[in-house]
C-alpha cells in the first residue's frame, strides 16, 4: 500500500476552564512524517480515551507536564509499525506506544512500551484490560492493596475499565467486593456482569451513601481502591478498617483548579494505622510481564470478562473523551483510527 | 524488705476539656494486691511520660479504649519483681510492661511486654531509646519510612524521644536529616547533641515555616517522620518529593475533639505517589528483637546519644505529663516512682 502524504491530527488548542469540551481540540493536516536512520513510521490503529487526560492537559501540578498548547494530544495507542530503520522492529508489528492523536508516527522506539502479541486477540485489548487499565488494576489491587482471603474491597468508578478489573481480580482472591458506580445500569453491569457482590449507584445516593455503603459493607472496608476522591471518599474513609489500605489511582472527582478537597483524615491515619498511597502504572514497568501473564491467562479462561465502547474516527477522539468524563461510557473507551490494512 | 499493706495509685478522674490539667488526675491510696495462682507481683520503678497519653484519655476514637474514668492511668513502666507464683518470673527480675500509675500491680504476664537487660544500664533506658520511644523511630523509620542514603529526612518534635533517636539513625544511613523544634533551646540540642544537619523552631517561624523548611531541604522532602500532624504538616506536604513516604507517628498537633485538621492531599497522593502510613509501635513486637539488637549497640558505642529528664515522685506525674505535652521538657520525661530496693 503506498503510504499518503497527509495525514489527520488532533491537537489541544485550549486549557480546561475547568470543564473538558470537545472544544478544546482541533483537527488539522500535517504531512506524514518520515523516518530517519534509528526511527521507525507507526500508522496509528487505535486510541485509548483515559481518565487521567483530564489531568494531562490541565496546567495543574501533576506527574507529567502538561500537553503543551498547539501540540498532538498524548495518548495510548496501538498501532502497526508500517517503516522500520530500527533494529529492533519490522514492518508488521504491532507496537503499544504513546503515539498519540494521529494518524502516523515516527519514533525512535522510546515512546514505545512493548510489542503487542497479536494472539491475544483484537488488538484493542493492548488498551485496557491487556493494557494500562488492566495492568493498573491489577499491580494496584495485588501490589499495593495486597489483599487477604475474606477482607472487603471497595471500588469506585467501578464499571469502569479500572475498576470492573480490580473487583473481578479481588474476587478470584476471595474478597467481598462492592462497587461504587454512576448509574442503575452501571450498577447492573457490576452486578450482573462483573460479578460484584454488592454495587450502589453513588448519584442517586445522596445523603445515605455513607449508609449503603456501610450496609453493603457489614465488616467494614479493607481495601478502599479509588479512582475519584472528593465527597464520595470523604464518605467511606470513616468506614475503613484498622490497617485498611487506601490504593489512590485516580482522582476525578476532584476539580481540574486542584482546590481542595477530599479525605482530610487527620487522626485516622494514625489511630487505624491506614496506608494510604498513589498508584501510578508508568513506575512499574518492571512488573508489566508477570502482570499480563495472569491478566492474559484469565481474560483467556473467562475468569476475568471486559467490554469496549468502540467509537469510529480520529476527528471523534475529544467527543469521547467528554462522554467518557461525564460517565456516559459503559466499557473501556476506544477510537478506531484505521482499519488495520496489514490483516484486510 | 517487708511489703507495704498500702500503696499510692493516680487514676484518671475527668477527661480532657479539651486541655490535659493536672486536675484531670487524682491521688488516692489503694492496698497492695497479693498475686493469685500463676501470677506475679510487681514493684513499679519508673513511669514513662508520652504524647500518646493525652490521646489515651480523651473519649475520641483511637487505637485503643479510653482509659476509663476513676481508674488506674494507663502507661509503660520498668518494675522489680517481688513476688512470683508465675513460671515464667522470678523475684528481683526487670520487666517492662503495662503496669501503669501506681506503686505496686499484680500480673498475670499478660501486661508484660520483655525482661530488661540490667547490662543497659539505667533500667529507666527501657522506657526510652531502648524501649517504645526508640522502637518506635527505629521501627518507623526503617521499616516504613525505608530511607536510601542520599534522601532527605524531615522530622517533628525532633528533640523529643522519638525524633532525636529519628534523626540520629537517619543520619547513620546517610540521609540529610532536617528537625522541627518548639524553642531555640530544643533546635540547638538538635543541632549540637542530636546532630542535625538543620534544625528549624517552628513557633518562632511564624509564616515563614514552610519557606524555612525549603530552605533547609534543597533537594525537597523524602521521609516526612511526623509526631504532629495539623498545620505545621500541612505546610510540610507541598515540599513532599515523588515517591515520599509520610510516617505518622503521633498528633500532637489536632485538637483532641477530632476536628478536621492536617494535611488534606486532594491530588498530591496520586500525583507524587504518596505513601502515607500511620505506625503504632505495639503493632511490631515481633520485630522488637531484631530492633533492639541495632539499639543497644548504637546507644553503646555513643552513635545514638539520649537524653532524660527525670521526676521524682509519683504524684508528680500528672505536673510531668502537662509540663510535657506543653512542650518543657529537654530529654525523655520518666518518673521515678521508688527507689530500686534490690540495688540499694
Amino acid at each position: 500500500m503506498a503510504l499518503p502524504t497527509e495525514q489527520t491530527q488532533v491537537v489541544l488548542v485550549a486549557r480546561p476552564a475547568p470543564a473538558v469540551t470537545a472544544d478544546l481540540f482541533a483537527v488539522r493536516r500535517a504531512p506524514v512524517p518520515r523516518p530517519g536512520p534509528g526511527e521507525l513510521l507507526i500508522q496509528v490503529l487505535w486510541l485509548s480515551i483515559d481518565p487521567a487526560m483530564r489531568g494531562w492537559i490541565a496546567d495543574a501540578p501533576n506527574y507529567r507536564p502538561p500537553v503543551p498548547l498547539n501540540e498532538v494530544m498524548f495518548g495510548f495507542t496501538v498501532g502497526r509499525v508500517v517503516e522500520s530503520n530500527h533494529p529492533d522492529y519490522v514492518p508488521g508489528e504491532l507496537v503499544y506506544g504513546t503515539q498519540g492523536w494521529q494518524e502516523y508516527a515516527v519514533s525512535d522506539g522510546s515512546d514505545i512500551d512493548h510489542k503487542v502479541d497479536p494472539a491475544w486477540g483484537s488488538p484493542s485489548a493492548a488498551l485496557g484490560v491487556l493494557g494500562h487499565t488492566g495492568l493498573t488494576a491489577y499491580l494496584g489491587l495485588l501490589d499495593v492493596g495486597q489483599p487477604k482471603e475474606g477482607e472487603t474491597v471497595l471500588v469506585t468508578t467501578a464499571a469502569g475499565a479500572v475498576g470492573s478489573v480490580v473487583g473481578q481480580i479481588a474476587r478470584l482472591k476471595g474478597c467481598r467486593t462492592v462497587g461504587l458506580a454512576g448509574s442503575d445500569e452501571k450498577v447492573r453491569l457490576c452486578r450482573e456482569f462483573y460479578g460484584f457482590d454488592a454495587a450502589i449507584n453513588y448519584r442517586s445516593a445522596g445523603d445515605r451513601l455513607a449508609d449503603l455503603v456501610a450496609e453493603a459493607c457489614p465488616d467494614g472496608v479493607d481495601i478502599f481502591f479509588d479512582n475519584v476522591s472528593g465527597p464520595l471518599a470523604e464518605a467511606v474513609f470513616p468506614l475503613l478498617n484498622t490497617r485498611a489500605r487506601v490504593v489512590q489511582c485516580g482522582t476525578i472527582g476532584i476539580a481540574s483548579d486542584g482546590s481542595a478537597n477530599g479525605p482530610r483524615p487527620g487522626r485516622t491515619v494514625l489511630a487505624k494505622r491506614i496506608r494510604w498511597e498513589g498508584f501510578l502504572v508508568l513506575d512499574h514497568f518492571d512488573a508489566f510481564p508477570r502482570a499480563l501473564a495472569d491478566l492474559g491467562r484469565w481474560v483467556a479462561d473467562g475468569r476475568i470478562r471486559h467490554r469496549e465502547d468502540v467509537v469510529e474516527g480520529l476527528a471523534s477522539a475529544p467527543d469521547a473523551l467528554c462522554g467518557m468524563l461525564a460517565g456516559r461510557n459503559l466499557g473501556k473507551v476506544v477510537v478506531k483510527v484505521a482499519r488495520d490494512t496489514a490483516k484486510a
